[in-house]
């Protein structure tokens, strides 16, 4: 291609919605423009690297065996109402009526649909295993979309289901899928976590995310430093840790602790570390309960596990002020678990604790020196409570959990028969009888995935794209073309054999400054870049840049071919 | 593939609601399935022939200079509202208002899109001329969809816009985008015609149609027996006849025709052919008048040449009795241009009529032999409005009319300044100053496509796909596989060498009868079947049968990948 003929739409400006890396480049190099808030139209230069994301999970899905079909994006409000999502599913769900009244939605994921098609296509159990999956827009009604394409209203999402007879199918298909993302990452080249994750509305049991790494990652993902092991933080384990408690040393001493309401306010009061006080939280119980939760003082409540403990209301609610003051008799800052009156859960880390300091359900009072067994009984219920940190022991057992941010571009589910059920998706099986079929569905943000590449890969001067993912593979700069017929001709050679050679290549002709042109090319992100210049012609070279390298490396002119051959094997 | 891997959906039953070919065999075969009313799902089988249509579309697309981006399929309200078609779409504009209650609608078309991004994008006369196109996903919320996805609610079409600074820019571009799409339908395999063609509500001057022909199409085409000469019916120049009038032989007769309204009935009743009758319609003009509109009996009118008319309503409105019987004193079957007070317009075939009867302006009565200038004043205003018919001459002189029915499966306009005016997209010209761009536009129904190519390529058996639209090229139906080792490693065999020869095979592995087996690869319409037969292994031979041939053919074994290579050069 040449710039002449595929323009380029760089800008200077940084538009002053856009907060993060690749929402800023992706406007300044072209990739996109703006329409409506969250939504996006795609230019040519964009356009080529989300078919790059395409193609590549395309090849991939195939591999898999999954077979691809297109549903509407529209879709008929009964198939939601089978399933009481169209009651459950917030303003997120774009709502419309045809011309008719009748109710339809703009599908921001395709269970119904594909659950629908199913339970009509399939009818016996030598019809399972299938997987089934689509590349299209879908459609979310955002209350805040931000970020560019990253959180936007209309964006492109691979997603694929999967039907089968029984749980060890599922989890084969789920494997199988699980190493389809693995690759997809990998040859889109860039740097990931799969990461055990919760399943959230969607339902099911066991669920995986794919996260790019990237430090503005909206998600936190804990890992391990020696072994696979990858959770998100909302998930990760915190395991219980093996030793034992140490002996009390100091008697129980109520102390004043005046105004001193956090965990930090009062440990500076009584010159005490956060590991040696008790962190007491108020959450609602089932049947118009209570339930004090305890964690250590420099450990962080983990809303999703507390949310998954039996006579908890999931999601978690936190007690009101009049609430607190009914069960403990003081203000949210002094509770303590000594005398407390309601169920008490605590998080493993809890009871090793030994001289510690707790709230003593009195306003502006605490106890010093508490200890287990001594002064208050060990709590019936402990369990894992807390978010984990970096060091905490690798749930299995290999290594330290070390944190890193990430975006999340793909989740896998094993879904179990939750639409299936709901919408009778049965087979006959092997034995003449009818059978609820079981789900598994696998998505991928492909449109995120050429932010997330973005804001994995870039510099002060622009995108970085991985190989896989440029646009172009080589941008050829002569410079002044336009004012030395021989270099204009040398460089339509070597345009012309880097085409045969097969090599994706953007020729600037355009009449511009060198450095206009340079800049451009670091800014939309070409990997490699060939100057051609009349003094090179001189001498029988081009100047080679690598986008990542500081400096540039002469290189024969007969040589350029072999050369990029070589870069880009 | 593997029927085991890619499984058909082929169904015995045709849908009680697939009124036509296409609509019947595309469930039969398993191509699409209804989600809900003109709403369809594309099962693979489907999808892979639309995926072909968009490939070739796609490839001339490029060769034609265009460039790919992708739009959002939710619009704003706004940009709509800046052309005016907000009011004035009907309601196959679905709309639908967002979480914060602004309006949105689900585009049919992007012209108000793409005049945004270009009046953003091109801001000088250096820029263009530029064509910019998209595949996506159309939505329009027809009141009777039907005819399967030939007419319904949410269908895949590619849509260009080019943008230009003169007519002569325009008029080049379009003639690019003529070629493109002529050869889109050479390389697809399809009898088809471009036809000059009204543009319609879309705006602008000149536009042609492309249609794949087939009995069952909508809409009638006129095309010259001798040359390129091409129009929709709707649209085609009927040219004035060239003789002179006969010599009036009969005297004016005020005839009694008791209860004879129609030009029928009052040539039956008469004794004369149509061509000998005078037929008087009487339509709405500006300012509250009526305008007769007079056409010789045999002929029709063309109501969209009639409404082209200066002072006549347009779209064109038939005047009620009422306004008839005050403007003419009579009922609509007896009106004749004889004494009419009102303005009078003929056909030109009309002014060579003589000796004719008309209308008397006095119910149940006409005038026989009325001669024009002995009877009645030539009318001043003469032109064509009437529909041609077989036999008409063509209007480019060469050959004579003959008539076809068509599918419209693509569209292209020159639309002007509609648009661009509209939404100020202008440019800074050559001069400096500010200069609206001028615009076109371009689409296929790639979905459609699909459908009409089926119309016009079937049999009672199926569907005969032309060989570049095929899902597969070859089926591969071993006989019994199941009971003869020796025929599976053939089969095996024979299936990875066309695998390897580049050949699209469908190897049909299923535990099925042959009859089965050959049914189904009739209905999906696979172009070669390569049989193997126990019988045939002895012999050294397969047979061989083409989707279009009434017999088989016996070939040795050893020249199978040979032959269809022949067959598929």
């Amino acid at each position: 291609m040449r710039t002449s003929q595929f323009p380029l739409n760089t800008v200077k400006e940084t538009p002053a919605d856009a907060e993060i890396a690749s929402h800023q480049l992706m406007i300044r190099a072209g990739l996109i423009r703006k329409l409506a808030a969250g939504l996006y139209s795609w230019l040519p230069l964009g356009l080529r690297v989300m078919r790059k994301v395409e193609k590549i999970t395309r090849e991939e899905m195939e591999k898999a065996g999954a077979l691809e079909v297109l549903m509407p994006g529209l879709q008929p409000a009964e198939l939601w109402q089978e399933t009481g999502r169209w009651e459950q599913y917030g303003p997120e769900l774009a709502r419309l009526k045809d011309r008719h009244q009748r109710d339809f939605c703009l599908g921001p994921t395709h269970e119904e649909i594909i659950t629908d098609l199913a339970r009509n296509e399939i009818k016996s159990y030598k019809q399972l295993p299938i997987t089934y999956y689509q590349i299209q827009s879908k459609f979310r009604d955002e209350i805040r979309p931000r970020f560019g394409v990253m959180r936007s209203r209309e964006f492109i999402m691979k997603d694929a289901y999967s039907f089968h007879l029984d749980q060890e199918s599922l989890q084969h298909t789920y494997d199988t899928m699980y190493q389809a993302y693995t690759n997809i990452f990998n040859h889109l080249g860039l740097k990931f976590r799969a990461v055990i994750a919760d399943s959230g509305s969607i339902g099911g049991a066991v669920s995986h995310e794919f996260h790019v790494l990237a430090d503005s990652g909206e998600d936190a993902i804990a890992f391990s430093t020696d072994s696979e092991y990858a959770a998100n933080v909302e998930k990760a384990e915190a395991v219980a840790p093996t030793g034992s408690r140490a002996t009390a040393t100091e008697a129980l001493t109520l102390v004043d602790t005046p105004d001193q309401h956090s965990i930090e306010e009062v440990c500076g009061f009584l010159n005490i570390p956060a590991t040696q006080c008790l962190k007491t939280l108020i959450v609602r119980g089932e049947e118009d309960t209570l339930v004090a939760l305890l964690l250590r003082g420099d450990h962080n409540l983990n809303e999703i596990k507390a949310a998954k403990i039996d006579g908890v209301i999931s999601p978690l609610q936190f007690a009101s002020d009049e609430e607190i003051a009914g069960a403990c008799n003081c203000k949210p800052g002094s509770i303590g678990p000594i005398g407390l009156k309601i169920k008490v859960i605590a998080d493993h880390s809890v009871i090793l604790m030994s001289d510690f300091v707790c709230g003593a359900n009195q306003d502006g009072k605490h106890y010093k020196g508490v200890n287990w067994e001594r002064d208050l009984p060990v709590p019936d219920h402990v369990t894992d409570l807390r978010t984990v940190v970096e060091g905490d022991p690798s749930p299995d057992g290999k290594g330290q959990i070390t944190l890193a941010r990430g975006i999340e571009v793909g989740h896998i589910f094993q879904l179990g028969t939750k639409y299936s059920e709901a919408m009778k998706a049965g087979i006959i099986n092997e034995g003449g009888k009818n059978q609820i079929m079981i789900m598994g569905c696998y998505g991928i943000g492909i449109s995120r995935v050429v932010a997330a590449a973005i804001e994995q890969n870039h510099d002060d001067k622009g995108i970085i794209w991985p190989a896989n993912l440029a646009p172009f593979q080589v941008a050829l700069c002569p410079m002044n073309m336009h004012k030395s017929e021989r270099l204009k001709e040398a460089s339509e050679k070597l345009y012309r054999e880097l085409q045969a050679a097969g090599i994706e290549v953007l020729f600037d002709d355009r009449k511009v400054r060198a450095g206009f042109m340079f800049s451009d090319m670091e800014l939309i992100g070409i990997p490699h870049c060939i100057v051609v210049g009349d003094r090179g012609l001189d001498s029988g070279t081009v100047e080679y840049k690598a986008r990542t390298a500081d400096a540039n490396e002469e290189i024969p002119f007969a040589d350029v071919i072999d050369f990029l051959k070589a870069k880009l094997a």
